[in-house]
């Protein structure tokens, strides 16, 4: 039975995902053609690594990530840390010629992202970016009807990634606000997997033209934690925040279709409002992570008395479904399409073969937020052709 | 019985969906305080004007506006003629002291719009413009449901309007696509509806920032109708497209809202999806027309354990419902609109009141409007004090 | 100009819904081949008819049916009383040769529905019984998709009627629960119209067994008033409640499907839930009133990975709404139902035709209704050819 | 570390799940009270236990279950195997003195699930059946909103359980339709999950009255496999369908309520359609497994303006949600389900306490369901106590 070792780099929620995902991987696809190890899992905080070992059974734990650069036996360099660590870590995995699955956003800018991907293309790694929402087996089929024409030439991009975890005041401060360490907020944090859908679905971006805005302004810092379930005392102190709560942009494709995106993080009625609809000459998609399990196709070439959006179940003649349940309809969750992102990237290093999305992608969807800050700045189109 | 007597100009789909209004009027408001007497319709085309006239049992039909205006029996000159003819009635109306029902949009410029709204309130008498869709008891519910505070401040707003009737590249070239009859194309014709909820509900407007397209450069000239339903042959000569079929935009409200519009006449699976979802600190909502005697509430401030979206069906509770039926859920249609529009006016003019939404509602909508396209044509921001 | 004259007994909220829809006729159907003339209106309360008769112009007003048939102009008489006086005024009227407009349910017992059809057609009257739900454009589209095989052999119906105006047990006794007056309940006002779909979608019942239960035994009595708004004061005395507040049935076709019916008239939840669902083997509808404008089909015929529900929306292509507008999605109303049906029988009265649904159509449903209620009586399967 | 020995009787689709399951127990809910293990597979095809015992680390597999039992070491029987073979195993478990998980339904009759159950009380062990869609997060807040009151007394249960699976002529014959090892069809296969909602959400039943129909009367005989996949070749030959397509029966329920549950195996259009509506005097639930993260709720409580059903997402204030994702809305699947419901047996074994649903709970669902296939052979109401 061939191996892929996995050295995961960051011991937080989303390492706990990862190596869940990765777990999960034989039970549902099978052991060909390899079997991911957890084999090391590194954190700052080194009990908090030691911890996640012991639950996850990982071989070993440790308190600095360049213990898994260094180890010989590990294959794939997996990062889950906050963004602003991600080039540092990706560089040295790629020099040391490890693969390297990466979550998103890839970088805090496109520069460094650029650095990040010309270092893996140097070494001849296998890259992934855990944009894990295109894994989805509705996407894979979206794509499908796309590439084949079926709802004609696209003229339309709509999409949105709504939540409302910070509609509260009082959620506190965390490591999301502070510009140095996330990056833009909404933006860089929700609409990339927008843009990632966009990326996937529509293609290459011209220009773009955007506004942002911060309406919760000050947040009292969490006495500790990070994640979503942070709570601040009455008594912690405030702090500005730093990035965007709502970002809104309008694109203009290479193609010459037009789009717009919309995020918020105090996006009040939503809970996963990461939604998009293209319109084609021919007819149009509708998709909602909320329903995850549904795609809505709208055929303007059926007869005119009966056209209208059909809403599709996902199903075992989708992508990866089958892998899961063998008939449509059974719910598939969040969870599974992680199992399906660490599958992919699983098979790609054992077979040699390419991961999607992969460190080019993740830099476009880079290129495109560096390139609405610039807009948002200096109130203005910018060419993403601007953003190097 | 005292009566409003309405003269029509305009003896097309709309002059006939009005007399169809007026005539209902009293059948479901009753005959107080007034009732609405179809005077006479006045139409380029006399012949049209003729057979409306008899349908709908006018006293009289006309070749020339001007004869509306003319006859001092005229309470109302109710326009509903291509909207370049707009300003020109309507301010010989003010001038002749008529009070004036028109079609939206108001005007193709702000200029024209506002020299109309200067004349009205010179003139003093009642204006209404026909943005009907303001008339479901559901907005009258949103306006309310807003305004005493239930959504907390408005942090962003949302709003489309799709249709796909010119999706077809077979439709013929009419009017609406002749930019010195009709101005902008999705942005004018539907766009305006969709500012008009904007407004009503979440005020005004500081600044824009637009694209549009047209997909479809060029149409086969019609051999004869300008509705909906008109073919061209095969023969035809083409004509050049001059207005937009997709326009998108953002917006900054005055009270620091963030904001985004889009419009399509050719948004393939779409009939009438003229939306808007508008997000609040305290909660949000969500309309279609598509399902017009729905809204959907949601409240942030309830039990984390049962917020979600609300599904709240048009009732007697609602303004204007309880005039059509007893109970809740009972469907309103796209006429029944009109005849609350039509109610209104009737009441303005027979208590000496003022109607909803007036010239200057209207004035502010042509100006958004006029700021968008600058923004389009100059690439970038315009605030909307550009315009005066 | 061709009249049909139409005398109208019940002055009630039916009264003036049709007095709404024969007014309507003409502004949306034009006036061929004939135009309903609102002729009298009788009510025992001589009051109401005056009222009636001013608010729509009726040329004249009676205190007693009698005057209707009586009259040798009048054409139609059409029926908006309490159910239990249909048959009386039915045979009176079919006898001397009128026409008849008969609301649902026909009769309080299918003994009475056969009288009335026999009267009716010995007299080769037209007929025509208000199962107005059925002139929706959506509904003739389904069951053209039906006749021509779209989804199959038909294995199952599924239908409701829930609404809750009588979920509150403040609201008092009224006609509607007192079963000499209104014969059963939920049963014969409300799943009357489910059958209606039943019959006209499915076809012939073989046999049927069913169940009911009144949960709010007794209400006080209305001060005055009958209808949905009437409430009663704290003072009022209390009557028991003689009918069902919800039925439920099971149904065996003659065709060999199954299905069930279930009614609730304190249905909380919802507000018009008549709704549909036909599962044949090759697809599958579903419908409800709640959303009138859509149609929702299934094709299990198509390629397996792109099956699912499609909402359509009525448009241009569906039976009689391109009356209404030029294009799809664009509401119609409970109100346009009305319309449909009232040109329906004009037309049928004018041209000599036979207008649907006839006597014969009304009496199946009035034998299903007695066979429901003799099963719950004996608590045993009945076949609906017990019931003559 | 405490370990909860399992031992899995049964290597196919739903034993792959059951490992699946206890797999993913610790990475969800952590270590604590206990961890299962996978200690042994036994299946009669030796080599299928083998291969799933190699898939998912067991440290053994055998080809009889009676190693299962025999066995010191195993502190859990989970049986997964066809519903025939549920009783002696189940029974032998408990002699053994072993806990048991059960698959659903727990036996193909009343009789049988009750030897199940007394043997299982007898010996003291904890036992748990497989209804896996009362883990959803989502109904264990139903059952709180309807303790507390929320919803008044209920009215009305109405439930479904349609799926398509087998609207196909050429899906071939397989156990599931052979009487003497599936029981009855849609019945016992799918109905009995409604079921599992209704005893949960309304309790006890009083009596049933039910039909049952097969659409598709033969099948060809699949050439290997049972599951959803099998296919069979065009020479195979036809074998008779024993057990019913589609399934409908009324109910009443001990506190007086009426319902109504159907299932159809053919049912074209859906695809997981599980689904109740539970009315009562106060409020309303619906829910459907096809969008198995929302929870509908309607308060008729409410302002009469604001009242409609509500969508709840899914979030960390519901039982179980929390040991998954920190927010709302992000999306749990089947499989997630079936892990809450492997932590709970997990649970119950390691602190002495009992799961839920217990064998008690399964042996009413089976006592309603064969009052329902007698009253569906004898025609006639049967009252759940002529089951013993």
């Amino acid at each position: 039975m061939k191996e892929v070792r996995i050295g995961v780099v960051g011991a937080g929620w989303m390492g706990r995902a990862h190596a869940t995902a990765f777990r999960s991987v034989p039970m549902v696809f099978g052991r060909e053609p390899a079997v991911p190890v957890l084999d090391m899992v590194a954190d700052v905080n080194e009990d908090a690594a030691r911890s996640l070992a012991a639950s996850f059974d990982f071989r070993r734990a440790a308190g600095d990530w360049r213990a898994v650069i260094a180890d010989p036996d590990i294959d794939v360099v997996d990062i889950t840390t906050p963004n602003h660590l991600h080039p540092e870590i990706a560089i040295a995995a790629a020099e040391a010629g490890k693969h390297i699955y990466c979550e998103k956003p890839m970088a805090n800018s496109a520069g460094e992202a650029r650095k990040m991907m010309e270092a893996a293309e140097t070494a001849g790694v296998v890259t992934l970016v855990g944009f894990n929402y295109l894994k989805n087996p509705a996407q894979g089929f979206a794509r499908d009807v796309i590439a084949r024409g079926d709802i004609g030439e696209v003229n339309l991009f709509r999409g949105t990634f709504d939540q409302d975890f910070m509609s509260d005041p009082d959620v506190p401060f965390s490591w999301r606000q502070d510009r140095s360490i996330a990056g833009s907020g909404a933006l860089g944090d929700m609409a990339s997997h927008t843009l990632s859908f966009s990326q996937y679905l529509v293609g290459d971006i011209e220009e773009v033209c955007g506004m942002t805005a911060t309406f919760i302004k000050e947040r009292r810092v969490a006495a500790s934690g990070s994640g979503h379930g942070a709570r601040a005392t009455a008594e912690a102190p405030s702090r500005g925040v730093e990035n965007d709560d709502i970002c809104q942009f309008l694109i203009r494709y290479q193609s010459g279709a037009l789009g717009a995106i919309e995020a918020s993080r105090i996006g009040t009625g939503r809970k996963l409002w990461l939604t998009y609809e293209i319109q084609g000459s021919q007819g149009a998609l509708f998709y909602t992570q909320e329903r995850m399990n549904e795609l809505h196709l709208y055929r303007h070439t059926e007869s005119s008395d009966e056209r209208g959006y059909k809403t599709i179940f996902a199903g075992p003649d989708h992508p990866n479904y089958a892998a899961f349940f063998p008939i449509a309809g059974v719910g598939l969750g969040y969870n599974d399409q992680k199992i399906i992102e660490a599958h992919d990237l699983v098979v790609a290093v054992a077979t040699g073969g390419k991961a999607f999305p992969d460190f080019r992608f993740g830099l476009e969807i880079n290129r495109v937020v560096d390139a609405v800050l610039r807009s948002v700045a200096e109130r203005r189109w910018v060419s993403v052709s601007e953003i190097s």
